[in-house]
């Protein structure tokens, strides 16, 4: 089950080009996003109504696009427009169509009800495309449930063991608590770590000859938006007192989307705003990053393989001091999930029809 | 749940050469097909009735068939007649025995009722080996269920979108409505396609250079037997009234057996009687049938895996004017798979034990 | 459910090297194993009690192992010792610690009531590194329960038919039938084939010119140990009454240990005592064994598809007389495990909370 009144980010926007429609699974349910002659895109469900075939190996004509198993065709707004050797088209022929906006290079779908889709609830990537900053897109694939990646944020002492050699650098990130703070969409982190060795990927691109002091400060918004200020400078110069002297800053900018109940899209990038004019720097920087990604990968996959075990049934997850960020964001999902179903069942009570269609998303 | 009393094609004769046995699953069951002394093909259960090793790996022995783990051998009809260090033999060593009649180049299995297997069942198939045509044998294998084959066979609207480059070359095809006949057997489907563009397969080896009158006529019989009449006129030149000048005709003869629930073996020619003289021309056929059938695996498995989706359970297709033809063929379908298990409930009722072993094969 | 309180082999010592830790799954357990600083092996739950990350893929730190996922470390006990930024260790952050013993080339394990973990039971492999013999060390993996393995090493018959080329020679083997004694540990077997050809595999390394009078006398112990005194000496020379003249004679040592319920860790051996100290003599009788089991490895893998079939679900697999040795060796297993069941139900009763770990591992 996942929550439904949320923006999911459904693509990179340079994933869904002019002239031919995109598929992606979002939420377990197969979507196909594509633009309209202004170049607006539109996302519908990705199954033809007549037999069920993917809308996706369609074939666009202006702001239509026609499913080429049987030649039906729909409208920007997933209206059947068109059945051959048929005048009448019946009503049940419409296939479902979402709210998207398309903001700071990603494109944001609302797979929830379409009367809640408040713009203003997307949150805030833009350092995507600031001008200041410069990042590169990355995305990975994870035949795991979103929520053990949201742990794995949400605890960033693995950078002292899973990324020593890329994103860590010391164990001393591990051995400090950060503060944390709940709110209703999310948690606010804060770690220091103050007088220690800084991050391999920045020596490789910035190199500080000695200790740092380094900030790891970020918002972790449902469903799994992580927006993070981080960064380091040369110890003792005053960062946890606001200063940022000679510093090397990140935002990094990734989200989240299950794709089903065990798997899913993750996109990511790391905005830097130092040397924005030596695109081997961002290189640099990108690539670090998709190692790292690709070392986190690894671990998280071996955990849900072996979570999956029938053997590993009964066990229970030790809980440790480390573990209050992803305990309070796990919470957080529970409470929504929970109003979630209750607002269905009271929908149900009040009229069982009406409430199906919901209940087939779920 | 399959119709157990018809013929189904269990192979194409070259598939099942002398002194070697050949396995493939039918209806879910596992069956062995081998020859005789005498060419004629044997089909039993491809199970040893000892440890379950299947017989497909044994060895020839003239009119017997030894499995190779233990030593155990049987006979054309099943029966145990050898087990090593051992005198008697207890008859529960039997493996189960299926009618085979062997016509026109293909197998024809009967997995029902022994007693019930009329020869003059099997459908005429005759056009494979008769002087006057020309074909070369197909086959492909599908992961999905053969209805989802037979929709696809009983509509062909799809000609215009599917194969738009290969059997198709118009959208004329989709436009019209063709005439559909239910009998006991299956449906006859008569479409007419006038004044339209040749069919661009034909094209490659004896090219039209205008407009043409098409056909296209089938019988689509139970379980999933294709004998089609098609072909093209010039346009105007009486075809429709019976006239067929400068013709090129085709008589497509395809079958769909189950292998399982979720999978079926699609066998496949495209007899031609025009140019039988030069192998090329019939070559280019069967390739351009085969391009074209890849087009048909493309499409229908991914509508199967849309299908298959735990979140499209629910989902319900659209029907359209152009499905009655598939739409009578399910009903004829279930007619006989509902008259099936009330025959076997009451044969179940009349006698408790018999009748198990009939269930097992469902 | 896999009987639990029996010496399971776990390894081969040379996979388990110093400084390395490693993964095997047993018994459907992930267990990692490791040595100590002294060298001695280590056994314990190869899942790091805070999120389920996989300990193998962790760090050796002298006598301890540390999980790089957050850092958390164990000693040789499973003892948590070390949690990063937090003073006080929950008790319920040890992981469960297995006995072992390292015997012989293998590494045994016992994955039951550790108070009953005698070593007395362990079963006598000493032909792995007896001065007098020689043998390289053989492993493969199953996708199939060990008793279908089991069911193979019981009757020897099937030397003759799968192979007939490498360790059979003569249909003779399945025409004699065996004397078999069973024991509450397993099941005794003899077989005598007199005046018959010699072994193929012999023949590369050691030919008789004649016929030979070969036996296969065997100890199958729970839960799939199988020890063997076979040979071969010129026919007629005595073998039967206990004169070996001019013998080529073997002391396959074997060891079936489930992985889960469908798959199977298979150790094998083959040492033999002549020519010795050339060491192609016994690359050829490795090699040799290894083509065999490869022979078992196909016949028992097409035989488990053919039972796991769902139409195989009614499937009774008729006995004849040749299944003696096994009947009986599965008529133990049952037996065991029925005494197990028992024993846990009263336990169970007796106190419902501490019953339960146990229960995880069935």
């Amino acid at each position: 089950m996942f929550i439904k009144d949320l923006w999911y980010v459904a693509a990179w926007s340079s994933e869904v080009p002019a002239g031919k429609p995109f598929a992606r699974t979002l939420l377990d349910t197969p979507v196909v996003l594509w633009r309209d002659s202004r170049g607006q895109v539109i996302a519908m469900d990705d199954r033809c109504s007549h037999r069920g075939a993917p809308l996706s190996t369609g074939r666009l004509e202006g702001d239509s696009l026609r499913c080429v198993y049987h030649g039906i065709r729909f409208d920007t707004r997933g209206h059947c427009v068109e059945i051959p050797a048929q005048e009448r088209i019946p009503p049940n022929l419409d296939v479902r169509h979402y709210p998207v906006i398309e903001q700071h290079r990603w494109i944001w779908i609302w797979m929830g009800d379409p009367a809640k889709a408040d713009p203003a609830l997307v949150p805030d990537n833009h350092y995507l495309d600031d001008p200041a900053w410069r990042s590169l897109e990355g995305y990975t694939h994870y035949e795991t449930s979103y929520l053990l990646i949201a742990d794995n944020l949400l605890d960033l002492a693995h950078l002292s063991y899973v990324h020593a050699n890329t994103l860590g650098g010391s164990e001393d990130i591990a051995k400090v608590n950060p503060k944390i703070r709940l709110s209703d969409r999310g948690v606010h982190v804060e770690r220091w770590t103050l007088d220690t060795a800084p991050a391999p990927f920045v020596q490789l691109v910035r190199p500080y000859e000695g200790k740092v002091d380094r900030w790891n400060h970020y918002d972790f918004l449902l469903p799994g938006i992580f927006l993070m200020d981080s960064g380091m400078s040369p110890a003792g110069t005053g960062a946890p007192e606001g200063r940022r002297v000679d510093a090397a800053e990140f935002r990094s900018t990734q989200a989240l989307t299950p794709e089903s109940a065990e798997s899913t899209h993750y996109f990511f990038a790391q905005p830097h705003n130092f040397l924005i004019d030596r695109p081997e720097i961002t290189q640099s920087i990108h690539a670090s990053v998709v190692k790292a990604f690709q070392e986190d990968h690894d671990m998280i996959h071996s955990q849900a393989r072996n979570l999956r075990r029938a053997s590993n049934r009964d066990f229970k997850m030790g809980a440790i001091r480390a573990d209050e960020a992803l305990g309070k964001f796990r919470w957080l999902v529970q409470k929504r999930l929970d109003e979630q179903q209750q607002a269905e069942a009271a929908a149900a009570a009040a009229s069982p029809a009406a409430a199906r269609p919901e209940k087939a998303l779920a």
